[in-house]
């Protein structure tokens, strides 16, 4: 599909912008009148964009499929994620904001505590008791100054929060399918020795030794340390090498996100990203836009806020960030985008403090739209949209339609 | 799913009829009260068998998809236009009403004028001024009597509108995949020379070489003419060897159509095609599927007029195909059809004027039809329907499957 639409394509100025409230989707709460977050916020601005546009909830993966932050964005962005995985260790290190090419290898690390018998090292706690984020910061920078490189291959260590890290090789060259194919140290139990990361291809043979040697190296460094005195990796990845928004839509593209996360998936698939402070609010957000707005074709702008909320059960302060989005609409809309669309990378209903499967809403806002469907943005007028429930792959077709950048297919 | 279908299959004296209005789906439109063109419309007995029967909303390809004709209705027939396509040549032939087999090459040809220079052609209008058809048959028979054939490959050229003309090889055998793989001579811009009909692959060789031949030798003979001193071709297209009705459902299929090209898709997919006038009634059609209703067990009827108002921005004009289809509804009804499907091959809105790639309203009438959902036969309507909004490919499992024409799948 991804290949016919690149054959379909047709140039114009139109200029389309994707506002994800990230978890958007919810559950209904029975003390809450049996509404959802959405339901029960008060949304003005998006609730008559629904009924002049074409609304509908999409799957993010497949039904029953709760999908991670990337893996979610991949599809919203038009990639499945079944057939394009970004690797954990990718995850983490764009998490940490970190810049990377083909050239390069994730890996995500936790700091642990082992004791060693007859010098073989046994796992006492796989998270070296949650340290603190500084102990972390001070351990991995004196691991960075001693070993800045294993056989001519810059190793990169980044602390993350508590005993997380990200480690990132660069190589000279951009890496072959298959050499980032390394078994996890990580035994994922303790009272047991970690593992060697051993190579599951010969691709990764040279990633494996490298890996190896740095591990070596430097957990004789931090021996002595009471509590960080191991290192545990797991979820080697290369960076994967995607077609663009350019290449694949002929889209100029841009990303607005507060969290680094958003800004590197969104660099993955060729946006540019433009500068917003770092937890900035939302208005920061559209500012941005509105200052880079004749520049791009495509925005991409992140909210991520309904997505924290969620994850801490917090059904109100989601509710209350879905008013403020919507109250900022009509900024959104004074910038006259032909295709707004509103929808989020997954649900997150508060209930349940955490990411799920349920279909999340969402709206598109053209005047090609049918419409007519749904009376309010929420789960129930979302179902009885003109869009159905359909795979968030499809979005950015669905949007290229309205806009007019797709030529009709077969004779 | 293809294969899976044939494997269930079960014979039974069931009739079926589909009725494809073309372009059928529509866009609401502010000063018709906000209502598409089959809302406006007064389809007294399309709602009755919409209350009864069981209703939805196709998508022909994708979401997003604008599907031309071909790709559309190979959809209807249950054949997944992703997978199966018709080359512009064959379609262009088709539509010309040209019989083929897979022995066949079809190509697209433009009459075009061009000027020597230093002996070499150089575009200078690639429609020649789209000369009138007539002069277009002139030049077209003189090429034909006097390069009947080049290297024993019979070569017929057929005069299509203005500039237009079809190209149709025949080779004594069926030819391989890829034979067709000769690039485009239209160079798709004026002031620059043709391009030479080069084979992409190696099984196209044979008919590049054909091509360039006949391309020089009838470029030479027409070189005095006024305008039309050159040709282009474009779209060559094997014509596909697919599996039928027969083979694929059970069925013995008739297809009644007043258009060449509904008639060549028809036959491209073993329908025997009933005798009706070039761009006769839909009256006339009705008629020839009762005179010939005991011979067959599936009827395609297409009516056309529905996407050429359409197409021509008339709004009133398809409202009145539509009305007068409706009117004729009691006497497909009295020849007491088992299933009755009324549904388009794509929406044609009258305010965009051309094909698009909404949902297209479905109707299926049955006795098994769990029914309940529209209140009448509308997009809002079919979108409130049984079937949901789902894929084209579809309706001839729900057709068969309706008509007791589908065994149980697994144990």
């Amino acid at each position: 599909m991804e290949e016919r639409i690149k054959g379909l394509l047709r140039r114009n100025d139109t200029k389309m912008v994707m506002c994800v409230l990230d978890g958007l989707g919810g559950l209904p709460v029975g003390e809450r009148g049996g509404k959802t977050e959405l339901e029960t916020a008060a949304t003005p601005n998006m609730d008559r964009l629904a009924r002049e546009g074409a609304v509908g909830l999409h799957v993010p993966v497949a039904r029953g499929i709760t999908p991670g932050s990337g893996a979610a964005h991949l599809a919203l962005f038009g990639y499945d994620p079944l057939r394009y995985e970004i690797g954990r260790g990718v995850l983490e290190a764009l998490g940490l904001g970190i810049e990377m090419t083909s050239r390069n290898v994730a890996v995500r690390g936790n700091f642990s505590t082992v004791k060693y018998v007859d010098d073989k090292p046994v796992l006492v706690d796989r998270r070296a008791g949650r340290i603190p984020t500084l102990e972390n910061r001070r351990i991995a920078s004196g691991i960075q100054a001693a070993i800045p490189e294993v056989d001519g291959v810059k190793v990169s260590i980044t602390s993350g929060m508590e005993h997380r890290f990200a480690l990132v090789l660069t190589f000279d060259d951009p890496l072959p399918d298959g050499a980032d194919a390394v078994i996890d140290t990580d035994p994922q139990s303790e009272g047991v020795s970690p593992l060697s990361p051993e190579p599951k291809t010969r691709e990764a043979e040279r990633v494996a030794i490298v890996l190896d040697k740095y591990v070596h190296e430097a957990t004789a460094l931090i021996r002595d340390e009471e509590r960080a005195n191991y290192m545990l990796l797991r979820g080697a990845a290369r960076y994967p090498n995607l077609a663009g928004y350019g290449e694949n839509y002929g889209l100029k593209a841009a990303a607005i996100a507060a969290y680094p996360m958003y800004r590197g998936v969104a660099k993955l698939v060729g946006m540019d990203v433009l500068d917003v402070a770092e937890g900035g609010a939302i208005e920061d957000e559209i500012e941005a836009m509105a200052r880079a707005y004749e520049d791009y074709d495509f925005f991409y702008l992140h909210v991520k806020k309904t997505d924290s909320y969620g994850e801490d059960g917090d059904f109100d302060a989601k509710v209350g960030v879905i008013e403020a989005f919507d109250r900022l609409v009509p900024s959104i809309l004074g910038l006259n985008p032909d295709i707004l669309v509103v929808t989020g990378d997954h649900s997150t209903p508060s209930v349940m403090r955490a990411h799920s499967w349920h279909p999340v809403p969402f709206l598109l806002h053209s005047g090609l739209a049918r419409g007519g469907g749904g009376a309010e943005f929420s789960e129930p007028g979302c179902l009885r949209g003109e869009l159905g429930v359909f795979r968030a792959v499809e979005i950015m077709p669905l949007m290229l339609a309205h806009a007019g950048r797709l030529q009709k297919y077969g004779a």
